[in-house]
This record gives C-alpha cells, sequence and structure tokens, in this order.
C-alpha cells in the first residue's frame, strides 16, 4: 500500500516507519501523502493504543527533499495549500497530526533528524533518541522560517530564548543539547526498546485514562485555570461512566482483565 | 475544633498539619471538609503573612483514602459535585483554594507524596522536601485521571512530555528527579526549617508587595503583554498609595516598623 | 546627541551602551528618556540587523537612581503614566521597547544587573553575562513591584515558582544560578564578543526569516495551536514572495550576495 513508509500494527501498537533510507528518509510529496493517509488509518481504530514513528536506514530524516519539491511546482503549492488559515495544512498535518490523535505518539530517533524531520518528532508526545542523534530547525538556511506546527510544541518544551535561538540560528545540536533544550524526552542506547517498553507499561492503565490525559495537556495547555477545572471534571465523570475505568481497579487488584476499546476523545 | 488537621497561627503564619499519620494522611472526607474550611479561616485574616501545610507522620500523604470514599457513595458525590462546571468543587478545592489565597503557601514534604496529596502539593506555591520524599501522579492506576487542579499548576512547573508522562504512567518518582522535572523547589534536609526561613525572609517585605506578587503570577500566568502591562501598572499605583510602602522603605534604611495588614487581593 | 548612552551603528549592528559608569549606570529620568529615543532612531532603520545592549563600567545597571527619581516627583509620574492601561509607560518601554523591535537584541551584562536593570535585560531577546555577573529582581526592597513588563518574559524563561521566589524575595542570585533558573541565557568569559559571533551568524540568514521568527515567538508564544498555523503560513508565502529568501538560497550554494532590507514585520 505505502512506498515511502511502512505502516503495521501489532499488540494494539501501530508503528510508522520512515522507509527511504537511500535518501535520508527525506521527504518528498508522496512522503507527506502517505503519512497523513497512515494517520487517518491510525486514527480510525479506536482500540488502538499508541503510536511508534521511526525510520529506516542511519537517520531519522534529513528534512525537506528540496530538490524534488522544486523540480514539482504544483507541489509547494500543495503543500502549503488550505482552505482555512487556522487548519493545517498538508505540511503542517504530518506533524500536528500526531498531536490531536487521542492516543500516545512517541518519535524513535536515530542519527540526523533535522528541517520537516524534527518538525515531525516535534509533532509528537515523546521523543526518544540515541545518544549520537543529531538536530536542527533547518529551516532559515534556505531563508525559510519552520512552519510545520512544530513551533507550538517548542514553546512548551523550551525556554523563549532558547526557542528562538534553535529556530534562528538553524544551528545544528547534540542529544545532550537537545534534552537540556527539553527538545527531545529521553536518550537511551536502544530507543526502540525503550518506547516498546514505556507503551507496555502505558497500556497497563485504562485507555480512556490515558486518552483523557493527552487531550487535556494538548488542547488546554494555554487554558485559564477555571477551563482546566471544568474539563478535569468533565472527564473524569466520562470516565466514571465507563467499562474501563473498572477494568482498572480489576487489573490494579490482580484480575486480568483486558481493556474495551478507547471512547471517542 | 478540627480531627483530621490540626491548624496553629504564630507570628502571623498559618500553619496546617495533616493529623492522620496511622493512616499515612490519606484524604478520607473529613479531611477533605476540614481543609476547606481552614482554607476559610485563613483567607478572613488579612493579618496573616504565610501558610505552611505540613504533616505528622512518615509520609506527607499517600492520596485518597480510596475505601472511605467508596464505602459512602455520597461522599464520592460530594467530592466531585459543582454547580457551576468552571468552580472548583470540594476534591479540586483544598489544591486550588491555596493558589487562589493572596499569600505564599509552601508545602513541607517528607516520605510519599501521592495521589491527591502531590495535588495538594502543586496547588502551593512551593514545594520544601526531604531528599528521600517520593511522588507519584497516582490516579491512572484506578482508571482515573488527576482531577484536583494540579494540572494547571504541572503545566506551569514543567514540560509537556514530562507533564504527560507523570501523570500518564503514574510511576513514583524521587525528590531529585522531581526537582529536574520542576515538580519540587527545593530539597533540604529539614525542609520545615527551610520554609519557616524563607517566609522569615519574605516577611521583611511588605505585605501588599508579596500578594501582588503572587496575584499577578497566579491569575496572569497566561495574560498576553498589554494585560501584564495594565496589571503591573495598576498593582503598583495601589501599592504607592499604601501605607505599607512606606513603611518597607523605612524598614530597608533600618528603623523598626510594623507593617499594617494587607489590601484585600 | 545622548549623554547617558551611546547608540552606534557598525555592520548593520545597532550598539545601544549605558554610560554612567561612575554611578553603576543607575537609571535616572535622562537614561529612559535616552534608552527610549534610541529604541525610535533603531526600530525605524530597516537596514539594521540586530541590537547589543551593554554597559561602560563595572555594572550593567545597579537599577532605579531612587535618589533622582524622588528629588523630581514630577519625573516618578512620568516614568508611571500612560494614556492607555495597556500600553507601556515609559518605564515598561524601555523594557518591552526591545521585544517589539523584530530584530534580535541581546544583552550583554556585567557585575550587578538589579532591579530595572534586569527588567531592561528582560525585555532583550538574549542575556549573554560574564561568570561573575551579578542579579536581583530588587523591588520589593523598596516594597514595589516589578512593574517594567519583564514579568511576562520571566514567565515564558522560567518555571512559575521560581520565578515567584525571585520577585518576592528580592534575593541576589549568581550567573550560574541565573542560567539554571532560566533568567540567561549563556554565560562567557567574553559576553561581547560572543553576542558578535552570534549576531554575525545570524547576519547569514535572511532578515526576514529571522524577523519572522522573533515575531512568532514575541507575539505568538500564548496562541493556541490554530493560530500558530495560521501564522506560520501567512509569514512563510510572504517570505517566499520576498526577494531576500532567493538571495538565502543563493548565498547557501556559496554565492556572494547580500540581503535586501527586510520588510515591515
Amino acid at each position: 500500500m505505502f512506498k515511502r513508509i511502512t505502516l503495521q500494527f501489532e499488540n494494539q501498537v501501530a508503528r510508522v516507519t520512515l522507509n527511504r533510507a537511500d535518501k535520508h528518509n527525506a521527504l518528498d510529496m508522496l512522503m507527506f501523502t502517505e503519512l497523513a493517509a497512515a494517520q487517518k488509518v491510525i486514527k480510525r481504530d479506536r482500540h488502538c493504543r499508541a503510536v511508534i514513528i521511526d525510520a529506516n536506514g542511519d537517520d531519522f530524516c534529513s528534512g525537506l527533499d528540496i530538490k524534488s519539491v522544486l523540480t514539482d511546482r504544483l507541489a509547494g503549492l500543495k503543500l502549503l495549500w488550505k482552505w482555512h488559515p487556522w487548519q493545517p495544512n498538508l505540511a503542517q498535518q504530518v506533524s500536528v497530526g500526531w498531536r490531536t490523535m487521542p492516543i500516545p505518539v512517541i518519535a524513535v530517533i536515530q542519527g540526523r533528524c533535522w528541517g520537516g524531520g524534527l518538525q515531525i518528532a516535534l509533532g509528537c508526545d515523546f521523543r526518544f533518541t540515541t545518544p549520537s542523534a543529531d538536530f536542527s530547525v533547518m529551516e532559515t538556511r534556505w531563508g525559510l522560517i519552520p512552519d510545520m506546527g512544530g513551533n507550538r510544541a517548542l514553546m512548551e518544551l523550551s525556554r523563549r530564548d532558547i526557542a528562538m535561538k534553535l529556530a534562528m540560528s538553524a544551528d545544528t545540536f547534540d542529544a545532550n543539547e537537545a534534552l537540556r533544550f527539553g527538545v527531545i524526552t529521553e536518550i537511551h542506547d536502544e530507543p526502540l526498546a525503550a518506547a516498546k517498553a514505556f507503551i507496555d507499561s502505558l497500556c497497563q492503565r485504562s485507555p480512556d485514562a490515558i486518552s483523557a490525559i493527552k487531550t487535556l495537556y494538548q488542547k488546554h495547555w494555554l487554558s485559564p485555570l477555571p477551563r482546566i477545572l471544568r474539563r478535569e471534571t468533565w472527564y473524569q465523570w466520562r470516565i466514571l461512566l465507563s467499562r474501563n475505568q473498572s477494568i482498572a481497579v480489576a487489573k490494579q487488584k490482580g484480575k486480568d482483565k483486558s481493556y474495551q476499546r478507547r471512547q471517542s476523545w
């Protein structure tokens, strides 16, 4: 079905793998459209508990495949086009689409994570990387600005001076700096194994509780206290009236039960 | 007056002590209502300069006393009930009630600080802990989400990925991790002594300046620059027209003067 | 032209130097008005790429020259006066004026950076300091609150508990603490040289990309995702239709070209 990526489901966990290793997984039009299509498939499956995004080859993603996009003028237009200013265009969708999905999404990063690649990683909830991974907000090297939605995430993960410095300078930085800057979540020698172990532990929890927490932190990061109080209580009522909460209690007491599919969050 | 807590006033500082050491200070209905009642008493006293919240026994608070709340079905309803969605219910009140009090509130934490206990601590302005204290956002273990208002604080203290990880996983973490995550303010071998010394230093400052700063940082963390500019100037005018500002100048010049009670902030 | 400061332009970089070393560069009325005047000169020059703010003598700025402001009662009124509550008064202008300027502004700090001096530094985008620099939010020592607009920056650079502690206590803190608290960006033995090198690297980038990024991070730090998506795309279109973007591509390919003056951001 897909040429630039692979999509697999295993134990209710979706795994999206960038599959263009010979080109450092650079983003061409086909990869953009396939990523957006994969998001739709995953979002529709309310049994799916989490997503891993990783990459074949030495690099996570070296950014936009400038040549391929420049050759096809219409492609550039397709990437940036939007019907409503406040909706994501295709370039933004492949990043923020992970953010608006009500299940945890983990990027597993090795090698270069540059430009559009970093934007995709910033759209995920968690970023696990190898110690030798290498990062850059690349866009200003081409006279452009980062415009794939990752700026919102950077504002929630880092300080204003650091975020501006990274975006303005387009300098590369290593995994330790990235951790200090807030750009990545954790460094592991085997980030894929660490991501799987983390997802295993989350799968012990009720899918509705996990989805409610993600929705709260993604949609209401900027909501004032009264709105948070309202959301917390509303979500808790929905959870209390669901089957999955009592299943969670039973599991906590050592019983062997399986969760039902999550509500729509 | 109180059974589950004690409330003392000394040198214009209120001290609320969780007093159910045999149950690890777990929160039952009586403790909820007594904490809310203590907040009212403290808030009414405009001479009071600061609040310390600590706990008798080995643990700060192990969270909700599930058994006691489950036995009394009506209790659970009372905890969650609210007349207006955006107002705090009783469970939220015992956390965010400290936040909306216009004086500094310091949690002094030892041992376990789990679930509802952590939510109460997050409602305070500062968290001083022993090196061996132990933390967990506990709620997802019971299929629930943290719903006592502490999420707003976590968003102001930590990064989005860390905050989500703590809330989703319900893992325990130690004092050093808590410091790194932004969940606690300072680690001390004697956190109560450190809290008292900190409050002593704040009491050298004008109560109106302290209250104005707390109000600015609690209510306007999410206000855009023009609103901040308006608030800053408005508060400064109120302060300049008050007696306490000139008393502060006199004290700074070495004169022995006492502050008047604070304005209403 | 100026008595309390000097203003020089070199290679399209403006340098504002506080020039009252005998008084530790304390802020009197003349320095306030001269700083505001310098901001106007710099803002008008759309060829200017960046601003450095530094200080002659041992200290960056020891804060308000209380004596000079108290002697002249009208001066105090002039500092605080504003026609519209949400607009900056003169005291706020000398801090937030740097923030609303669409080019990078770097404070180069040595010695004391106290009170109003720290507020000016917080209005800059980046703060480079010597290892021995010394900081304090000084205002509560005089019964006042920090009211020059720096609170907004502190909220974007630090955690709520740390920010409140610094503002309430008026304690001094050294460069290492300041770095840990998020108050400064980088420590250098030669911060002026480091600032110049950083600006040199930014000058390789298109002035429109740099200005768009600053505007995005300054104006939209609190904007929800849909507004960020709209701004990103709108700015990118403006950039794509400008000459400077293709000049950036040419420079990246090794050609020797010069940027045109920036658009109005």
